[in-house]
C-alpha cells in the first residue's frame, strides 16, 4: 500500500536538499518489457551518517521488473550505488534483508557483508502512528 | 574508536545539506558534571525516506553522561526527536538496538515501538572496507 502520494515522493526527490537518490536500470527500445517500458529496474537510496565512521549510503529499495530478473542487473545496481558510496566519500553501504529472503542473504555473505543482526545482535526498532504521536506529546517544553 | 577527524565531523554536521542534527541536553551551571560540563546528553539524528510511506527520522544515537542517568533526560531526548519528526511530516522515528539490552528493548516495546526483527525478520547488512571497495569496483561502466 502506497500511503504516500507522488506529488509529495517527486517533491521530496527533487527538492533542494533531496531526501533520496536513484539510480535507475534502461534496456534498449527493442528489448523493453511486456507493457513497453525501457527502465526496467531501479536503485532507491540516501545518506545515513554515522558518529564514528562518517558518511554512509543506506539501499532502502532495490528492484528489478519479474521479467528482467537472473540477468545481473540487480547485481549492477548495487555495484554502481557501491560506486556513488565511493564517490561521496562514505566508509559503509547499509541496507536491510528478511531473514526468508535466503538468496539475497547468500548474496550479501558471498560478497563479504556483515549480517549485523547476526554478528551484534542489532535490532530495528520502529515508531510510528499513534505511538510516535504519543512519544512527541510526551516531549518537554524547550 | 573514532575514525572519523573533528573537522570531517563539524563539517558534515554544520554543511549546507548536513547529514544529520542534533539535540542537546543543557543543566544548569550549577548542576554541571564532575568535569565542568553542562552538556551531559545528545541526542544524534538525520532523515531518511522510505519509497512507501515517506519521511522518516532515524535516530543514530542517544547518549546521557552516566552521572545523569536515572532523571529521564534520555526519556526527553527521545521525544524531542518524535517532535521534530512530527514537525518534519516524517511518518516514523526508526533507530536500533542490541538484543542484550533489555532496558531499552522493553522501554521501546512498552513505548509502543515494533521490533522488526522480531515480527518481520529484518535484518541489517552492512558492506565496508575491501567489501565495499570489490563491489564498487565490479560497477557496470555508464
Amino acid at each position: 500500500m502506497l500511503v504516500l502520494s507522488f506529488p509529495q515522493l517527486e517533491h521530496d526527490g527533487f527538492c533542494q536538499n533531496p531526501f533520496f537518490e536513484c539510480l535507475v536500470a534502461e534496456v534498449p527500445e527493442e528489448s523493453k518489457s511486456k507493457e513497453g517500458f525501457t527502465v526496467v529496474g531501479y536503485s532507491f537510496f540516501f545518506y545515513t551518517y554515522s558518529s564514528r565512521k562518517g558518511r554512509s549510503v543506506y539501499l532502502e529499495d532495490l528492484y528489478v521488473m519479474q521479467e528482467f530478473r537472473g540477468n545481473g542487473i540487480g547485481r549492477g545496481l548495487l555495484s554502481k550505488v557501491a560506486e556513488v558510496a565511493k564517490k561521496k566519500q562514505c566508509a559503509q553501504l547499509q541496507l536491510s534483508v528478511f531473514n526468508w529472503n535466503t538468496p539475497a542473504r547468500d548474496f550479501y555473505a558471498a560478497k563479504g557483508a556483515q549480517d549485523l543482526t547476526v554478528t551484534e545482535g542489532r535490532h530495528f526498532i520502529r515508531f510510528d502512528g499513534q505511538n510516535l504521536d504519543n512519544l512527541a506529546n510526551e516531549a518537554p517544553k524547550d
